[in-house]
Order: C-alpha cells, then sequence, then structure tokens
C-alpha cells in the first residue's frame, strides 16, 4: 500500500461518511488512544456524559435523527453500563454503533489479570454479553481490521440495529490502507422480485391502507403522502405525517387508542405494514389485525407477502417499489373521522393528567421534537394530536424508564434547529438526572416538563396503588436544575392549568434558555389511555 | 404436603436466615407481585434507589459487611442496567443475589412480544448476560422452584460471587413447602485431607507470612490474629488487621508501594495466600511473588499448595485448619519497619494532593468505614494508615469509578453503628450522584469528601493529559447537595488545608447531619502512589 492511515482515522472517517458528527461516551484507560486519534478527525465532536447510560440513550436519540450513532465506552465497566441503552436500540430498531476500547492484543494473548476484567484471564465475556442485545460484533484484528469496521458499519445501517466493535488498545493507531473508504457500503437487495409479485395485490386492491410503523422513522418517509393510500401510524411512529395531511388517517393501535382506525385496517383489502412490530403496546395488547394473505409486511432487510412469502429487499427499496406501483393507481379516500374539538380545562383547579394535556394541546408549537418517557408522560403524549413538522422521541417497545432526558441531548445535537420539549416523570427522571448538566453544556435548550408525581404512578396503575416501592424521594427540582445547569436555566413550578399555560408560554419566548417547568399532578391520577392499558395489560397476564 | 407458603415467602424468609435484612432495587411490573409479597417477611426492609445501577452498588457494599445482599430488578430494562454493577461483585468475589422479575411462564412459552424484551418472542437473552458475570443462574420453574433457590443461595455464600435467579411474575405466589427451610445451605468441604498435606510444610517453616486478601474480609478475619505469624495486607484487604497490632507488617502489592513487605514475602519459607488475587493493581503490576512449592493459595472453595495440588475445602474451614496448625508453633517474629511520621502540611496554601492526605491522617478516627472510589482517592485513601476498627471499601479488581457512592448507602444501612468516610472524585460523583438522596432518606450520615480536580485525573496522569474528554461539566455541588439531601445536609468547601481540618472536624462532630466536603484540588496534582502506577502500567502496555 502507498501511503496508510491510522485504524482510528480510517473508522472516523467512515462515520463522518455516515453522516456522523458527534461521538458519545466516557473515556476509559482502555480508549485514550482511539479517543486521541478519533478527536482529531475534522467533524467528529466529542460529547463526554456523566455516565455510559445517559450516553447510550442519547447516541440513540442521535442516531434516530442522523441514521447512525457512535457511543464510545472502556472495558467492562464502561460497556455494561450502557447495556441497557444498547438494548433498547436493539428493540427499537435504531442503528448505534458501540465501540468499545479493550486490553491489548498481547494483555489478552496472555490472559493477563488486569483490571475492569474478572481476574480469570477470560476476555470474551463482554462482547458475548453484546451478542445478546446486537446484530453484529467485531474484535477488531490486526489482520482484518478495515473489513471489519465495514462490516460493523454496514450491518448498523442495513438493519437499523446496534453494533459492537471492540478496539483493542493497541491497535487503534495500527496503520492500515485507506482504499476501502472509497468504496460504499452495500448489502444484497433485490427489489425487482419484490415489485412482480407486489403488482398483482395492487392492481386487485380497492381499499389499501399503509400502517406506518417506526422503521419509517428510522429510514425517513419522504414519499408516503405521494401514493394517494390511507395511512394510519403506530405509536411507535407518531408524527411521521403531519396530522393535517389528507392521508392522516389517526394512531393505530389495534382497538386501543382509535376503534376508527382499526376500523380501516380491519376492512382493508390491502394492508401494507410498513416497518412495523406487533409487541403488547403497539397492538393495543395484540388486538390488531393478524397478518393474512393481503397483508404485506415490510421490515429493514426483507420484505413479505402474505404470512411466508419473504423477499430480500431492503426497506428503502421496497418503500421505492411501493410508491412507484401505488402511485400508479387512484385509489378512493374513505371518509376521515371528524377532529374532536379538546376542551379547555379549568384554569384555576389543581392540574389533573386530563388538563395537563389539554394545556399543552392548546399551546404546543409546530417545528418541535417531542420527547416523552415511558409512563404517563408516554400516554399523555400520544393522545396529543401533534402540530405540523412535529418529530416524537419515545421508547414504546423497550419502555426503559430515564431514556427521555439523555435522548434531548442526542437529538439536539443532532437537529440543533428544532427545540426538544420533553415530558417525563419524576421517577424517570430521576434514573439519568445528571445528563442535564451536558444537555445545559452542549447549548441546548428545551422545554422540559416534569410530571412530579412523587413516584412511578404506571405501577400505581398497574398493581398495588399504596405499595411504598412506587414511592420515590422528594428532591428540591428547582434547587437541582441550578445545581446541574446553572443559574441561567428558568425553572417554574405550576400547580394549576392556568400556571402550567403561562410557564410554558414563558418558555416558548425563552428560546435562549433551559426552561424546566415541574408539574406537581396527583400520586394516582394518569391520563385516561392509561387506565386502559392498565386494564388491558392485567387481562393479558392472567 | 401439610401446608404451604408463597414462593415469595420461602425466598424471603432463606434470605433472613442468612442475615439479610435490607432489600436493594428499583421496582418494574414484573417484578411487582413478588414485592408486594417479599417486603411482607418480617425483618425484610425495602430500600429503593433511584436507578438499578446505585441499587446494585448499594448491594454490593451490603454483602461485603453482612455475607450476603439482594438486588431486585425488573427484566430486561432493570436488569441490564445493573450489570456492571453485578460483574464488579464478580470480579471482587462479593456474594450479591440478583433477582429479575421475569415475565410469566405463559407470556414466555407463547414467545408473545412483550414490551422490555428485543420484540423477537426470545426470553433467554438476558439469563445468558447474566450467566458471564455471575457464578450460578436459575430462571425458577413450577417444578423445581425452591430446590433452585436454595442452590442460587448456596452458591453465593460458598463462592462469595453473585448469582443470578429469574423469577417469572406468575411463580411469585406459587404454593411451596416450606419444610426445606429447616436444612441449611451447605456444599462439599474436605478439611482433614488439606490439614494432612499442609501439616509438613508447616512443620518445615520458620519464615512464614500470611498475605491477607480480600476474602479475609469477605468471610471474615475472626482469629488470624492468633496465630503468631507476621501478616501483610494487599490493597483490597486494607484494614482487616489493625495498623498497630503487632503482626501487622503492612501493604503488600508486589514492590509497588512497600519495599520492606516485598522483601518480607520474597524471603519467607511458607507464604500463605489467603484470599488473594494477583491482578495488575494488586499485585504491583506483576512484581508480587510467584506462586511455588513454597506457597500455600486459599480460595473460597479449594486451597492449593504449590502450583496445582489442588483440595476442595471451603474458605472457613481452610482458616480453621491453618489457625489450628500455626498456633501450635512459635515462631520468630522479624523486626518490623519503623512508622514514618507524617508531616504536617502548610495550613494557608491552596491545597494538593499530598497536604490533602496528610490533613486526613492526621484528622481520620478511629471506628469508621472509609470508602475511596478508584482514581485519586483510592490511591491517596491506600497511602493512609488507618486507625483502629477500620473498615475499607473500595473496588481495586474492578475499579468501576462512580462505586463507592451507592456504597455507602450499603454499608451504612449494613452496619449502622459504622460512620461511613467517602472520599470520591468529581468525575467519579457525577456517575452516581442521586444515589445521595437515597443515603440521606435512609437517614446515614456520611461524610463524604468531594476531590474536586474538574474531571478524570487519573487518565490525565495515564495518557494525554490536556485532552479535553477528561474534562467534565462544572456542577455546584452545595447546590446539588441540597437539592439531593435537603437543606438540613451541611455542605462545606475547602481551598486549604486549615479550612480542610477545619471542616472535618465540623463534620465529625455533626454526628446526625450528611457532612459534605467539597476539596478544590489542582487538575494534574495526583497522590504519589498514582504517579507509580501510571509509570508501572504505562510500561505494561507497550
Amino acid at each position: 500500500m502507498a501511503s496508510t492511515i491510522t485504524l482510528a482515522e480510517y473508522l472516523g472517517r467512515r462515520l463522518r461518511q455516515a453522516g456522523v458528527g458527534h461521538l458519545f461516551g466516557v473515556p476509559g484507560d482502555f480508549n485514550l488512544t482511539l479517543l486521541d486519534h478519533l478527536t482529531q478527525v475534522p467533524g467528529l465532536a466529542w460529547v463526554g456524559s456523566p455516565n455510559e447510560l445517559g450516553a447510550g440513550y442519547a447516541a440513540d436519540a442521535y442516531a434516530r435523527s442522523r441514521g447512525l450513532a457512535v457511543l464510545v465506552t472502556t472495558y467492562g465497566v464502561g460497556e455494561l453500563s450502557a447495556l441497557n441503552a444498547v438494548a433498547g436500540s436493539a428493540a427499537e430498531d435504531v442503528p448505534v454503533v458501540h465501540i468499545a476500547g479493550s486490553p491489548s492484543t498481547s494483555a489478552v494473548a496472555a490472559r493477563r489479570l488486569v483490571h475492569h476484567t474478572l481476574a480469570d484471564g477470560e476476555f470474551g465475556r463482554f462482547s458475548r454479553a453484546y451478542a445478546e442485545v446486537t446484530v453484529h460484533q467485531e474484535t477488531v484484528t490486526a489482520d482484518r481490521a478495515t473489513a471489519q469496521i465495514d462490516a460493523a458499519l454496514a450491518a448498523a445501517m442495513i438493519n437499523r440495529k446496534p453494533v459492537y466493535l471492540s478496539i483493542p488498545m493497541d491497535l487503534a493507531t495500527l496503520p492500515v490502507d485507506p482504499a476501502p473508504l472509497a468504496n460504499p457500503l452495500t448489502g444484497a437487495s433485490d427489489p425487482a422480485a419484490f415489485a412482480a409479485a407486489l403488482k398483482p395485490l395492487i392492481d386487485a386492491a380497492e381499499r389499501p391502507v399503509i400502517v406506518a410503523g417506526h422503521l419509517v422513522s428510522r429510514f425517513g418517509a419522504a414519499d408516503l403522502t405521494a401514493v394517494g393510500v390511507p395511512i394510519v401510524t403506530t405509536l411507535a411512529a407518531k408524527g411521521v405525517i403531519d396530522a393535517d395531511d389528507p392521508l392522516s388517517y389517526g394512531d393505530y393501535a389495534g382497538t386501543m387508542v382509535d376503534q376508527d382506525t382499526a376500523d380501516l385496517v380491519g376492512r382493508a383489502d390491502l394492508v401494507i405494514e410498513l416497518g412495523t412490530v406487533a409487541t403488547d403496546v403497539l397492538s393495543g395488547f395484540f388486538t390488531h389485525r393478524p397478518v393474512d394473505d393481503q397483508v404485506v409486511t415490510v421490515g429493514a432487510t426483507a420484505a413479505t407477502i402474505g404470512v411466508d412469502e419473504v423477499y430480500p429487499v431492503h426497506f428503502a427499496d421496497a418503500v421505492h417499489v411501493l410508491v412507484e406501483l401505488l402511485s400508479a393507481k387512484r385509489f378512493v379516500l374513505p371518509q376521515r373521522a371528524p377532529k374532536l374539538a379538546v376542551p379547555a380545562p379549568a384554569p384555576d383547579a389543581p392540574l389533573t393528567q386530563a388538563a395537563l394535556w389539554q394545556t399543552v394541546q392548546g399551546w404546543l408549537p409546530a417545528g418541535t421534537a417531542v420527547l416523552a418517557d415511558t409512563g404517563t408522560s408516554f400516554w399523555g403524549a400520544v393522545s396529543l394530536t401533534f402540530p405540523a413538522d412535529t418529530v416524537f422521541v419515545a421508547q414504546p417497545i423497550w419502555n426503559s424508564i430515564g431514556y427521555a432526558l439523555p435522548a434531548v441531548l442526542g437529538q439536539g445535537l443532532a437537529e440543533p434547529e428544532r427545540r426538544p420539549v420533553l415530558f417525563i416523570g419524576d421517577g424517570a427522571a430521576q434514573m439519568t438526572v445528571q445528563e442535564l448538566s451536558t444537555i445545559a453544556a452542549a447549548g441546548i435548550n428545551p422545554i422540559i416538563v416534569l410530571l412530579n408525581n412523587e413516584g412511578y404512578t404506571i405501577e400505581r396503575a398497574l398493581q398495588s396503588p399504596d405499595a411504598g416501592y412506587n414511592d420515590v424521594a422528594a428532591w428540591e427540582w428547582g434547587t437541582l436544575v441550578e445545581g446541574f445547569a446553572g443559574p441561567k436555566a428558568d425553572y417554574r413550578r405550576a400547580h394549576t392549568a392556568a400556571e402550567l399555560r403561562h410557564a410554558l408560554e414563558a418558555a416558548a419566548e425563552a428560546t435562549h434558555t433551559l426552561c424546566f417547568v415541574e408539574v406537581v399532578l396527583d400520586r394516582y391520577d394518569a391520563p385516561p389511555l392509561l387506565r386502559v392499558l392498565a386494564e388491558r395489560n392485567g387481562a393479558d397476564q392472567t
């Protein structure tokens, strides 16, 4: 080879090609050499977090928007703390490259009892743990390094899944041939066979419907609204089509949130399940239409016609086929259900969950990113009709509380022009609260609405409402916001709808300020949808 | 069976037999039924933490003192967040029973796509990840439930290692026969064969030495000082023998911290390695005396004479054999090195690491628990001569920063009469800071010394001192302490030795107050031992 570059530079340039501009993570002695070189690659900025779980959640949100994200941790102590976040990326189909700095090849070969191991000379434990939650794993070796990096990155992007890349500390500066950088990262996709099989179904269809799932937002949904077919969205894909688009027919979660969408899907003679997954929550506890001969299911790397006719086609290619075939035909659009007016809450009564979400509905501006943590926040947020151009970030498949606060960091850095609006409960925020400081340090100015109901109200709704284990310690949130984000952050507390409305309006004005609104709620109060969920969950478990 | 009890009650009564009085963890929908019944067992108190990592660290510290601890999490999202803590318990030989509530047996049998899974019908992923870091795993089944619980608990106690116990939500109330509760949990141990093999070595020995390792503190070290043999301690066992005991000969970490102890071990004609492990840090980067024919190694479940003569004997039984054989003989004790007087620091100059630890040495009262996080805190703390009856809690094998703050919770609850004194850096404290609120809520009143050097100084010492990734966001610590622990907590900031001395003395007086002392240090300053470590670590990695 004529001239070489370091392995770290190769990796960095590959990441830049994929649109990555930020590296999330925590430094540790096994990744320092890698970081020294990776942070020298133009266009890659380091974003250190207080801990790895927060960094992993931030990377997840960044990848949802950018199409790829990087999480850098150290061996053992670092990587294991991020496992929950990376498993979440797996469940939610988010392409995160988890790069773990690892002990030197010589230490591994000699089975040395180095720190950050179980002191037994065994170095494969943590990559095996990661094999359970990632779609591809590589521990880089000197002779195959660039091919391994390319394979991992391609697997992440094609499958929209997390991958694991372990880089021994001595290989970070390995000289490698930069020539492969000229080749794009691709995989096998055969849209023609899928198109041929699909055409007769579309020709025969009169009442087709598209069910847009979370993969639509992962891969992007540019031309879906050009096809003239009714579109319903799962709760994981809320916001991928504007609510006032003529093709938008509302949210579909079996019969749980909207009987009209359930009927529309039930009566359709062609259902295109576009990147959906029928988990308990998303299927309305398995009340969705099951797959039959009139259902086409499009996944990341394959599309299936009916129950088992599988075609190897990448998601973007499959969408292209669908758009082309559907656009060639004109369908009669069914009547849309009229929108119900949201009542105005009583301004001065103590805030209820109902009044909270009514107030938010009346205020929420267009063009934001709405982030909602698991629990009452999620069930309230999905009951909203989003204004135009709203990005929705949540975790309805994995449901790990604490996710959405660090997600503000990732979303904010990925799309700096879009203001994040976070809804999160106090129990969830206690999980990852320190990420407030990273958000402030990064100059992101979100509006954070903290639902303070003194604990895990979703669990109170599910079972044992008065169990002490659902209570959390009382925190002085205003004091903590100042401690983490500095005196310039704006903190307000709202007990009534009028106070909340005032606080939200002030926050919307203060675009250059981190605004934190603590909303005081009754510990047993829950959004109506969560009550329905609790009933169905109980019935499902017995 | 005449009368039955619930599985949860069986488990709870077994835990009480083992001395467990507190349950650490975070509730989640798959463990709620278990918690409802477990918390009804008399003597078991629930201690909820803001997140699972903190709960796992707290359980680890509790187990070190009590001999067993319990960590309760929920499936997937909960258990994975604790994996780093449980791996630390594995590395450091700490018996933690990790109980994960899991989906119902019917959901698993039907491969339902429930939340907290990867939405692929596969339920074994997380227990397989845990198999990498625990010595025993059980997913409880209806037909073998009590035997599985007993096997897991026995494995934890006998091996002094963490175990994993997954309890499907529908089996928490399974009726079981309580009869096995009458049987103690034991394993096979054959002290007689070990004693017979050991006797000739002891008969021949003139210059024996005991190297006390971390397993001595895990199993308890009651009668070691009765044997009339010089004892040196590894850095993981500091404090297991009082420094002024006539048999105490100091700290042994190869040649790294004390050449006198290295010489003592090197010249010995019988070395008894009592629960030690020769990791990089503990062996002074492999400058320890290697195992030869004159070395006896005692582990949790086996003792080894020389390189490979293995006897299946439990630690406590092996110690009993040793004490009996050694006490029957009288050895001439070698001269002890004179103690060097610690100089008094200049009272009004800006605090250095040297002055910090000199001040602590002059102040530290007897009878505390000293907890030191990884980094400058650890290397400063091990340079101290501890006063009488000092318990030392640290993680020199696993070295996960952020461990020691939640460890205050576990240690404080395990031994309420012993005041915890924590030394922790700002980078480490940012990892797990929210556990301050649990510590305050539990009524523990530790003295917390925060070493604020604006980031990861141990990494600055190892490599790239000016790398931006070693900086952490500046926090207002006084404000945060109030936000987490309430206005009654006492916060002070020290810039000089005189201010530090004053703050520590005030903290010692305020026994009913959580006292937090922020110590302002230069970002590049490190204890002398850390400099030595950095040099040896660098040499070891090339």
